[in-house]
């Protein structure tokens, strides 16, 4: 395990056979301190998985499968994960779940987009609890802008593929995050939950991490 | 006159020279009912008009001139309007100076960014009395969907050329403002004050036009 | 319903049951003044809808489903619809539709490309009657530029996916028309024959809208 | 020479020195049946080679420098040249010139563009007598459709980088012309008013050629 | 018919239905000078027009079907229709065949890419017969600069789709051919085999045409 | 002062007469819990803002001005910035200045590109104490997968324009970070030290922030 | 055979039929001192190449079909093939069989990417040994410069199109590998294990190739 | 010195007075077995190293400076570095220089584009001499595949951003030469002379290298 965080087994371009070897070598392992993080597992992937690891969990939405099942108990500070729409869900809940099993509380607040503002504000209490916010969106990507604006916590912002046309699979959101007025915001790859869920989870580890 | 409205010479790639002859032959049009106006003139074209049609107004800024000088007695909706920083201020001027010239009443809004959405409440008023309102906006193109979210009125946005890196000279703000999540929102080119303010006219056109 | 617009449900992304989901809670919503509009709904869009609301009205070509089925009593300016050919009618349709449950009248004129200039010529009546022309074309998307030059009334050019190779999926009728050489030209997304069909209805709208 | 056509010297990027050293080559070559031609020549690199072969003849719009000066007696067909407007006059009088000095008949047409059609239109009689029309156009690219549609003869599309914002430097032209909806269009390099008047001579050759 | 020559029906993006009513109205038009072509047609297409017009003659290699299915008898000049590889054979006969129903004699050579010259060498007598050369090449485009400058007819340069990776669907030879070293070359779109044998056939018109 | 954290001016597309007008605004205030920083400030600005407030402090690396010119008394995490070339320090220095003018102490470290990994490995002790590491490389953009791969700490990677060719104004660098292939990263606009400073300074706050 | 090397088909864009066809063609030349290698196929292109050359050897996983079916006796320098993970093995093994049948010994390294620095430090010996250095990576591109900083040898650096979103399908990956910190990388087509092949094949060939 | 190469400074983007302190710190060094080369230097970085140390060697065109001045005596296989034109000409100097450097013996070959394939064809003699050829050339970018066809050297491409338009600044080239038709090509960045001329001095390295 790397640097004290879960491993993950990046499971999209691989046959479910070779991650099913993965998950084998895996489940052999004494490993007591650590969780394995199988993302982007279509559910051919989930099932060669849960043949080796029958415990394993599968979050169909989020693509994700968690060996051991059970996230540890949550410690550090409040991970918010924020969806535009509802189309942002699976990529929110990858995010969500992956702070998670790296030890986070989490809440998760979804259909906020900017074209209705009394949305989002609605939600400020909870979001200015958080230590970090992660905001979910596709199209036009303006949501990230407007939370960082709002509260003090750094916001990690997620791109979704969701949109069409000049949307170009995600790329008007990532780039309108890349330039968002409001200072502390970040941005990872397009639809990438996993990755904006562990850089949250690291943000807000407790001070002893 | 094309269709009832002001001729445009578009200055930019002509020299002081061409832009100085085109000026003389308008000069010595006998046109009593419409306005010539000269875009993207830089202050060598200004000159150059200058010394031809000496009662020319030049608006520096706004990178335009107009011959006659005056605008026409405004008639039809009111045509709103706004930048979201001081750095778009200078399309949203050739935005609202066309307008008037066309024989719009309007109003110019200013440094009010989504990173801090209390500016843009505080201005709604304004806005829900507008018939269209022009939304100016680089970087990350964030206000137009903000815009159109509040008010009824058509929202006609202008990407500008503002910012750096993944700006990429106001691609980032245009793609965001075609992916705009509100609808009601269509946009022009780049930086294309003249373009807006011309359409917008057009929206607040009174009935008999 | 926001802004007194009709409600708009993007279907794409989405699976059947949970837009049954959502047009479960419109249904028990006592919802007097506003229709809802499905967006970009497939055939199983509408079949899990159409379970629910079963007086919905679903047009397959245009991929919208309307509830209640009938669009309101047309007020305000006409709204011409016009497709530069026959492969850009769906999203031809998917305007003049969303224009008429907002509650405008319209007329759609198709199959007049600039490669032969006659037929647009010959539309020139209907066309000078509009408030405002919806513009649909793909491949080298010429057309708004030349119905700007003919028309005083505003134009809203809407890029289709039309063509291949270097049309890029609709890229190159998109910056086309952002590069028209009319002015009185903005432009939607590619393919959003919805979000051109609701501005339109706003420019159209009656003078208390 | 190669393929009996007058030999190009390609300037951009080349010194005024090195530029000099090959028309001090040329000069001394006893080459009976050729012009040379020197494209794109900014003003020091035409200085050098007057200095070298004094009776060059140097067209500074077109950027372009010819030796022997005088073009050969024209034969062949008529090659029109039609430039949308002012601004891509430069580019149009470079592929006039080289189809003049490949020995071509040649007509200039200017300020043309498709948003007053009236100004095409009112040109189709020499349009119709060309065998070849080169068609310049920067923004939206949209004449060589229309021209197409219009004339039996071969159509050779030259985009300029004429514009701004989303004209990408000629790119929207670029694209919008490789998409011409009507058949019979081919299109050069951006700017390349050289290979345009090139192919045209060619297309326009004599039956012996 | 257009200005002379055959009309087009482009399929993609057409249902069979639609094609099969257009080949109805077709049928029932008494043209006497005029082939129809139906380019990029699949399949189904195919069938469905032959439902309506019995003698309709298929190419499935170049998807196009002409009707009256006999091409007329040939006059002008010789088109030659080069492909750089098999896989570029598609293409070329769609343009070889859109020549051939335009009345031009064709001839076809294949797979003569620069990677080994003497391929392409070897056919030179063919090449410097022709009035006209169209190349069809993918992934590097680099033939039509290597014809180009080995004969002095006029080149029709088709990118091709074949490729992968930094081929980028067409682009790359696409770029490629727009920057060709030698003059005397023209492009078409991605894959357009049909506007090359178009405008190959129009450069090879007999004088009268 | 937005969310207790320095207001920042945007001097880049001000004239210096602008930005000093905010600057004699800012004066002005009696604002006793905030700086103001001006970013991306050309001596021009520099000059015209020290006229007005005299105290300021200028860095003319960075291109920060700072007003007050004293940063708080440090306090919260480690701020560790890794610039991964010398080209890369002016962004670097604006990052750690911003960092410290919100509050933090921080650490600079450069010249320790990926291409001599023993640079970035003699420095892991620093890099290991830190609370959040941000990385600023350009060209490849690697060294942040390689930091985040060594480092349990959080990293915010920072493209810059430092290349040329197909490094294309650092976008080659963006691109390679947003798919770094150790999680933990997130990746702000290019050459955004500003930005960069700012979230980490946000990261790295004490517990109370 | 070209050059002295074995002759390859490009089976994506061809039919099983076709390449059977000239699979016949090869079986039937008495070639005594070349293979054939049958790169890019798919089953069908393996079964239609067996049938006719039914001891030909089929390599699914590098999509490789080779004969004769044994490789020549190994001479000249070692290649060794890096590929940073297990997704990127498939394009890794097309390298190592085409240098094979090129005449080379190689070894193939797996999962060494540089989130994990000790796995590529761990097989430095091997890496020292090699004359020339095949580097396969997707996602952030950047283990060649890292190998290219430690090794000697020549570095040829093969992109893959492993990754999602801003992985563009590889291009983030070729972006940052001509982008390489370190010197002496060269880079391939994405995906182009064949290419990079032969390239190593040629630079490790012995002295007297 | 890495790797037992000489150490190389990238001038761009660096300050003259940066680039001297980097003098004067190797100057001090006392490093028997390497030289130091000072690439991409402008002019005032040659006046500044070259007043630290005075018998540096300062190539204008190739933008390089070396230290010590004299070249290795020459060992290994030829480098033949071929540019396609004469403004391919100083890209071509530096990749032949560093060669030199490098302890190769190299040719330098200009001038022969694929346009005139007489050219290229009457150097096959040099060209087959060499262990490795370098290929210099913007545009269509063409060379590099003929040359692949003709030698069995490896072939290291390097595009330029020689060209205008559509060529952008060397990506057509780019492109082209990473779809290579011949195998046996790899490709480095735009107008790096330096990478290339590494890379070649690396292939032909003598045995013991
Ligand atoms: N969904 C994901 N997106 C991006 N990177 C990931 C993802 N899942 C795992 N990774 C990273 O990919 C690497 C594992 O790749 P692999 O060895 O091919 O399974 C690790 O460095 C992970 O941190
Ligand atoms: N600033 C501008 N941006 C875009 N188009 C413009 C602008 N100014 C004028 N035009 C259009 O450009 C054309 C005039 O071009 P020209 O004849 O070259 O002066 C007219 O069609 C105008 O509508
Ligand atoms: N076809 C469409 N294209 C673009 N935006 C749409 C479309 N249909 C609905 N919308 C917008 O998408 C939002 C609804 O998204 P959702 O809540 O995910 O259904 C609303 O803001 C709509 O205005
Ligand atoms: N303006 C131009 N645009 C494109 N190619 C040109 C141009 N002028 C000359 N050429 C071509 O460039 C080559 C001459 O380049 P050079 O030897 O560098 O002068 C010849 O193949 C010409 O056909
Ligand atoms: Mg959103
Ligand atoms: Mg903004
Ligand atoms: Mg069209
Ligand atoms: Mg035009
Ligand atoms: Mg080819
Ligand atoms: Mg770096
Ligand atoms: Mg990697
Ligand atoms: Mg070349």
């Amino acid at each position: 395990v790397r640097r004290g965080y879960p491993e993950a087994v990046y499971c999209e371009g691989k046959t479910p056979e070779q991650v099913a070897g993965i998950a084998a070598a895996i489940g052999s392992r004494a490993d007591p301190d650590g969780a394995t993080l199988f993302t982007r597992a279509a559910p051919p992937h989930a099932k060669a998985v849960l043949g080796v690891l029958p415990d394993a969990r599968y979050d169909a939405d989020a693509r994700l499968l968690a060996w051991p099942p059970r996230p540890p108990e949550p410690t550090g500070g409040l991970v918010a994960v924020v969806a535009a729409g509802t189309s942002d869900l699976a990529v929110a809940r990858e995010a969500a779940l992956t702070a998670a099993y790296l030890g986070r509380p989490y809440e998760l607040v979804v259909d906020v987009g900017v074209a209705g503002l009394h949305r989002i504000l609605g939600r400020l209490d909870l979001l200015r609890r958080a230590r970090v916010v992660v905001v979910v969106a596709g199209m036009d990507g303006a949501l990230p802008t407007v939370v960082a604006g709002l509260v003090p916590a750094p916001v990690v912002a997620v791109p979704t593929s969701v949109g069409y046309g000049a949307a170009f699979e995600g790329l008007a959101a990532l780039l309108a995050m890349l330039n968002a007025c409001a200072p502390g915001v970040a941005v990872v790859n397009i639809d990438n939950g996993y990755g904006a869920g562990h850089l949250a989870a690291q943000i807000a580890a407790p001070a002893a991490a």
